[in-house]
């Protein structure tokens, strides 16, 4: 266990069983604030076995064993996704920010296609100290939103759309080669990914702070 | 010769010697306002012996031969275009939309990465009849546009970038997975055929419109 | 709202409830003539509930509640397709215009495995003032038409084919490159994409000539 | 030297003066009718040193050293071309069936986009053994010929075109879909292999026949 | 109905009852020896409604209505297979000739990895007029035959295979780049097309010695 | 001009002139501080004629027009990279960070071929705010870091490989996948945008500070 | 049946009753150490007719038949795995290998994000003669092994990823462009494959000293 | 320096300087039998400056800095390869077992067009402890050597050809399918990979005898 880092069990091709099981020993070893992602609504059923506290998002298939949040001190995290359809991969971005100490403030539904209401929310994203940008098709969110504002942006592309969308390589390639400067990218659909890279950060930022304020 | 439609020669690939041939023998037909594409300066220098007027364009790698203007009466096409390397794109496109009878209006630099730039001559996209949107990189500028105003957009990916651009290969993706409904796309860099396609609806709307006239 | 244009609900990858909820929402804001495409049997037998008239077609895997024509005056639009299997996709489009108040005629089964077919309907391709040409397998319909006739085509590849096919990026590809100049390529299997840029630019042609008209 | 079928050096990627040495090396043999493919201007010059006769062919950059032609008695291979820049393979192709001891016509210039060109010659499609159909950009010409005829076709896609052309990947992958019925694909740019095949299967039916004569 | 050529149902895609429906619609134009490719179980089953003669191969996928077998006189094609698994579609490709009136030999089961079952069969390989080539795999098996015979081949690259065998794009890809001179592909799977064109070849040489025997 | 960001030129596909140009119009509207990236030596030289202070570094095909550095107070930006090959992106990089007033620390030689050299700078990694981490071929780098310890990981793929590598997809796609947690990645060979993110960061986190300090 | 190589029956494709029909056969021929691969369980189940002893793997999905074991004498091979998914690959290697004659070790959970259980392992991976290095993702584990260690490494890559990761390509790709020197790569999933390669080796290295030790 | 193991320079992308430079740190270093691979002959004729022997092969673009062959007293490695554009990777790889201290045979012009040549040698073939099969264009080589006899084959892709061949993507791909079991394949044109791997294998062979012939 790294410090202040939870646990993680990434659920995609695990059975029931296997889920329970590494859970149960996670637990045993006296963890708590245990993340799971990628976890279906059978494999919850299952874990209800443990009897422990769990904090389950269906939304986002993630669930928290023994949750125990310490929300950091500093920093403020913005995810804006584009289509109802993005919306798992942005709870499961919220769900990792939660389980790693970190608050968000999600704004949804903000996509290109109806470009006016991410206008409306320019202050919000100003104030931020890091944007999650999270969007399908044709991915354009993240430059949109890069070319608003100053703050860094973390990409996310998901795998909404069909035919040439290629299951979301269109969208993680158009975010890759983006027009507005710096924008970090991470594969399909990974809320995760981006919010633990976005957490990290925040973190860096809290510690060097504190070591000041010791001082 | 197609009635309306000027003769076109696509210069990639033929020798000089070639595309003198060519333009000599449709001159000879009785052609004029002959338009030539992908046309470098070497086989531009070629074509003086013709001692035929020609309107050349070097950015847009263009010329026309016996150039012979006889606009339309109706349709207001706008072509706009991303970063400066997308200007000879656009450059061919209103070349090709003055060689087939189209005024168009040309706003350049309005890529994503300066946003403020496009909402600035928003009142002209309205205004247009048919908008070609022009970009390289990750081609959001199609979607951005055609997620502020209702007019039919025609979308022209450019090989402008590097990396996982591939060729252009993302942008074209991109616009044809754009969430912006009802964009048209056409092939990489292919400003000719964006103009062919705009000019060709004009073209219907005029014929339309004079038919009613004339009863 | 955009004025003129029906709110348009995309089914695929929505839960039927999901779908009866953004139904009800819309009609209680007090629109008529919504649009949804990709529903399946299920989802429309769920929105039965609605107790509104819905004009359902299961080949396209429409439906329009509370259905309202008011067909725009100008423009005929064709659409014309190759075989048995892109039907489907021909039908989404021939609804999407339907609800945009566009007439249009429909030419099933004239791929160029029996192009004699296509030739017998020269005059109605030549009488259209645009055409959606509908092609999967190598998708050379568009291309064909293109060269028998002046009028713009909107090109949709569908995923009609295997193997090499690539699930419809063959066809796709195909269209981008067609020789017969200024073709519109959408999405594939976009059916609505196609029917909606028409629709646009009919619109912007009706408004055109009213305008005058009431000069 | 496999019998009836000649020696073929293929020079791409070889210098001049190993293509002089092999084919020293196999006049030596005492080889004639030697086919040299993919021979630039460069490595004929240089060819003139041996001293014999030969049959250059710059355009399908062919040539044949102590050519010696002993035409079959039966059949007959029609190639058609789409455009200008497609004749260079067709030109590989016919310099491999004179090689081969095969007369075939040659029709250029008639693809989709003057598809009116191909239908002229509806009569010459129809008489021939087989047809060899070259064409670049989205590669339809073989479906349509396949279309209108019933005689056997073999395609060979160009890399004539640009952008979503991927070098000639896309017609390719359109010859192999094809709703046309039954067309053989060869690589992009083999004229010669498509030639090959052609004149084996004439081949094959003149021995046939032959063994059916003396009888 | 193209003469002598049967009618072709391909069922991929479409429901028992279209199946049924065509069927019925066929044989009341009088149609017999129509052939059903990509036939499941469930569709066939349906079809005994008809009442008429159904030669069924559940291998290969096939079935011919009202079969009527006017074998041609001259010609020998042979169809060589890979692996068990490639079977269905060499019996797709038997069926078709059948229904297309040619005679074929099968051997199966020679594929690269027990190359010596090859060239035991070297006579026979000679002899074929045609060779069918199918292999999944890496497709080497056509670039070996090629190799051990002068015959025409046609290979028919299969999907069987998994991980960077690309669903049978890499044997495809791996034919069309055959060392061996003068291969003709055809589509992943596509047995049918094989023997399409087999026959089609086989055809041409007969009406071309009948013509010749009237005489 | 935005805030504390200076300008910056992206050189490729400029010509000298064009370069020149815009360099002057940035100066005489009083921009200090200009970034060009990706400027070759000729295009170098011909600025020599501004007659200004320049801070070229040929290895990262960078220059600073009167370079001024105000250096932030807070965060240590590591730029670890693989072999080589890869120091011109690192040099990229190290440029684009002191253009934007960040100061960073370069660890060059430390990819996996010689994964001893990288644990010998563990501490080093350690200290680190923001390691940006930089390599081709298999792109392994950042993973090996990522795993090593827990300061935030920005990846930078370069096109340095040949065959499979593909131009640098390979390690691009490779770095998006990697299983050490929270890896963002931007661009084949993106020096510069890796930069302009950890810049940004460090930019956010030394305001925040500031803010507080003023308190 | 090669010999000191037992029979092996690949059953992916086939069914229980063709798995069940091939093991009777191979058994009557007095066949044993039979190996199937990629056996699910109902086909398992099936087997159980044939009323021989079976070691079967679930995990691995593997089965062998009246095994008998002779160890080869001198030799050791290592097998390491990255994740918990990678598991079951890593097990058909070692299924392969008993049935091949080889005794291997199995090191499990190694992967790059836990770098540190990878050295702790040093010694054992200095002391294996060929080592088996499977991982999905990114595929860097092989990469690492072969820049810690001497030992000839076989890369397996494995489907275990989502998204970018392009079902096990993007590990294929690495692994081919390791920067470790002298790495061979197996098809993705290809437990199989990697051990018969190994235990070839194995084997050559027992003949060679045998013929000695005679001596 | 790792035991046994010369210094290798690879020289693409590398300046003649950098290779000079580069080269002399290694040699006052005390190195010898410095391998340099991807070397051009300006850069090699810059190395004679060095005044120390080198084993220069220009075919294979390989240099061997002050060589000192002490060749391991066990195994025998053979590479085959299949056309005469095949033979510099061939070179390459047998260069670097020169230089790794392994004796190698080398027969070429042994692929599949030719077949019977390779059956020629079958006795070659069955008597080597490793093979190294190279081929580009649809890369069965492997494949066919794999089939024939039982040694261990490593697999080497080249670049040779066109078209479909996608710069030897297409033979990497068949050879990682190759029916025969148990093929380990390295980087298109990575003969230096091939040879590493191969000489990895004798020495661990070496090593094991050496050390039982001393007890
Ligand atoms: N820039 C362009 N991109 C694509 N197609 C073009 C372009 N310019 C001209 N064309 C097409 O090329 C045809 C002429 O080709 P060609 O006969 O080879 O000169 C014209 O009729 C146009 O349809
Ligand atoms: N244009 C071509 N495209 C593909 N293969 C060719 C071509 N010309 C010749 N070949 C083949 O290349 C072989 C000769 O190759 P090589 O021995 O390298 O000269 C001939 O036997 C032909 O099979
Ligand atoms: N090496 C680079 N790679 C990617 N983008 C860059 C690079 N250098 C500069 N840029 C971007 O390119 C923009 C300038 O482009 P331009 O206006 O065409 O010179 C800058 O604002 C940066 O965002
Ligand atoms: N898991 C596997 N992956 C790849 N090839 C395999 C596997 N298992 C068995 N094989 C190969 O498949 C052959 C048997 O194929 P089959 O005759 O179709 O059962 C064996 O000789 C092996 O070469
Ligand atoms: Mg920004
Ligand atoms: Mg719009
Ligand atoms: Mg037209
Ligand atoms: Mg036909
Ligand atoms: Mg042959
Ligand atoms: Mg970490
Ligand atoms: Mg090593
Ligand atoms: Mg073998």
């Amino acid at each position: 266990l790294r410090q202040g880092v939870p646990e993680v069990i990434y659920c995609e091709g695990k059975t029931s069983e296997q889920i329970l099981e590494i859970s149960r020993r996670l637990l045993h070893k006296g963890n708590n604030n245990i993340l799971l992602t990628r976890l279906d609504q059978t494999s919850y059923d299952k874990l209800l076995q443990l009897e422990v506290e769990i904090d389950y998002n269906p939304l986002g298939r993630t669930a928290i064993l023994k949750p125990e949040f310490n929300p950091m001190k500093y920093g403020k995290i913005l995810i804006v996704s584009g289509g109802t359809s993005d919306i798992p991969v942005a709870e499961e971005a919220s769900e990792t920010l939660k389980a790693l100490g970190c608050n968000c403030k999600k704004i949804y539904d903000v996509g290109v296609a109806g470009i006016h209401r991410l206008f409306a929310v320019k202050d919000e994203l100003d104030s931020a100290d890091i944007i999650i940008a999270i969007a399908g098709m044709e991915g354009a969110l993240p430059s949109v939103v890069g070319g608003l504002v100053e703050v860094p942006v973390i990409a996310v592309p998901t795998s909404v759309g069909y035919g040439a969308n290629l299951n979301g390589m269109t969208p993680l390639l158009a975010m890759l080669n983006s027009c507005a400067s710096g924008i970090g990218v991470v594969n399909i659909d990974n809320g995760f990914g981006a919010a633990f890279l976005a957490s990290s950060m925040i973190r860096r930022m809290n510690k060097f702070i504190e070591k000041r304020e010791v001082l």
